[in-house]
């Protein structure tokens, strides 16, 4: 990893991690219990990749990280954090550890775990309804978080991180095909990762063809993220994950290896990387930055 | 109930039902599972109360119900649906029946009714996001009523709507003040009720003293409702309620009777009911459909 990434992503997680100090209520904040859930969870170690990406497409348009933006960062990664919440519920994953952690309701119980990660939903779209841009911007903003998170709309759109969850509990104990596994990746990882780069974009004032030529860099990277992580549940250990390892291919889960082995899943991560590149050719060197963050998502160890 | 309220609650739920058949994707739209339960829930039955108090409030503003307000209707009954959903899961307060009808986890399995609810919370923000109204404001009633259903902001606000879950759960098992019935109430029910009218208003282009006028309107008829609504668990069975009757005193919970009784109870909804009134008076007779609504929460059988 070189020094430049390295220092985005610090100072990225910093920002977020500030802002996300001040929005989300005290530990002493009456009703107390859900207040420290959402706190355990949220501040549980996250590499805030998704604010990352977003305070980098930001730049890439405006020259630098916009004022106020780590409040929309932090609203991604409340809505990355709730999925992870309500993922690891006895009823889904059933996973106890998260990020080498106990998870939400090993700690707090489920019930407080249902309804601290229905709470970090919500403070998302309160803290989008607050952002300090035009409130045409801003409504843009909850418009596409809230078709990236969800189930697709009637038909007309791919689903987004919900429908994607929900396709992943349909499919179990089913060998999936490589269009199902793709379509999956996209939906719970791709849309919400991708949708974080869209809306950095919006932040900063980037016009509609810019913005879709973020898309498409965002739904390559995105993809090229969740494949990395379907081969690093493979290959790295418990202990390297800070989660159960091999758990996806225990659970028979849709991943990338499992239908095109390791080797060339790894090749088509980085295929997808140069692809999403040549989206942000015309921005010359002021897209070094958020390249350098995509290409890290692929460069993990595996 | 006299026929004008009659009429008003029926062509109500029926501009609420329509736009809701549009705005939930068919159940035969892929991944199903999740479409269909989105649906059971929220086509079971419900008298779509919040919505048509929402319209009755625009009405007042404006002379006629708006064009497209049956969108911001509809985003409030699914956040009501969604909050139900989760609130009769088994971890929480393990209801089998609701309306009359299986619950959703019954029916479709614990792991879809916590996606389902999600995704019905994700829809109504997709759905606050496209009003066909000025951003400004669409942005201030996203916010209102992201607020409304939270757990309250930095405790500088009351809690809103997982809020007073939350501090039902925990105060489960111990005899409850009067002050914390009157908390949990305000925040569990009274919010979502409050804020269907505030937005109604803020929809219909009320300007800001009106809105707070429609504000402390509805924080005393939400709480009357909430009242009543204790009181007939009480004296109702449960083929009339739809749901297992008795169940708030058999599992403790916190209810208006068990403080201050069945009598007590009765007349001080009917006292809030003519404060929320009081509210209204420059108004006149344009406020009487809104009125008549609000009658009719609380001179339901008991």
């Amino acid at each position: 990893m070189s020094t430049d990434v390295k220092e985005i992503l610090k100072s990225g997680a910093s920002i977020t991690d500030a802002a996300l100090e001040v929005l989300l209520p005290g530990p002493d904040t009456a009703p107390h219990s859900i207040h420290r859930a959402m706190r355990h969870s949220t501040f549980a170690g996250g590499k805030r990749l998704r604010p990352v990406l977003c305070y980098e497409a930001a730049r890439m348009i405006c020259g630098h990280v916009p004022e106020g933006i780590a409040d929309l960062g932090s609203a991604i990664e409340m809505l990355h954090t709730y999925s992870l919440i309500h993922d690891d519920l006895p009823a889904l994953d059933n996973d106890d550890l998260r990020r080498g952690k106990p998870t939400c309701h090993v700690v707090f119980g489920e019930a407080i775990a249902i309804l601290a990660g229905d709470a970090l939903q919500t403070l998302a779209y309160e803290t989008l309804s607050k952002l300090p841009i035009k409130a045409e911007l801003a409504i843009d903003i909850v418009r596409e978080i809230a078709i990236a998170t969800g189930t697709g709309v009637g038909g007309t759109l791919p689903p987004g991180m919900i429908g994607g969850q929900v396709m992943d509990i349909e499919g179990e104990g089913t060998r999936p095909t490589a269009q199902q596994v793709d379509a999956i990746h996209r939906a719970k990882t791709g849309a919400l990762i991708t949708v974080s780069i869209v809306t950095g974009g919006i932040y900063a004032g980037a016009g509609a063809d810019t913005v879709e030529k973020l898309r498409r860099f965002g739904q390559r990277a995105g993809l090229a993220f969740q494949i990395v992580d379907d081969v690093l549940d493979v290959t790295q250990s418990s202990e390297q994950l800070g989660k159960t390892a091999g758990k996806d291919t225990a659970t028979d889960k849709a991943t990338w290896p499992a239908v095109f082995g390791i080797e060339n899943s790894i090749a088509q991560a980085d295929e997808l990387i140069r692809d999403a590149f040549a989206e942000l050719e015309e921005f010359g060197p002021a897209a070094d930055p958020l390249k350098s963050v995509a290409h890290y998502l692929v460069e993990r160890k595996h």
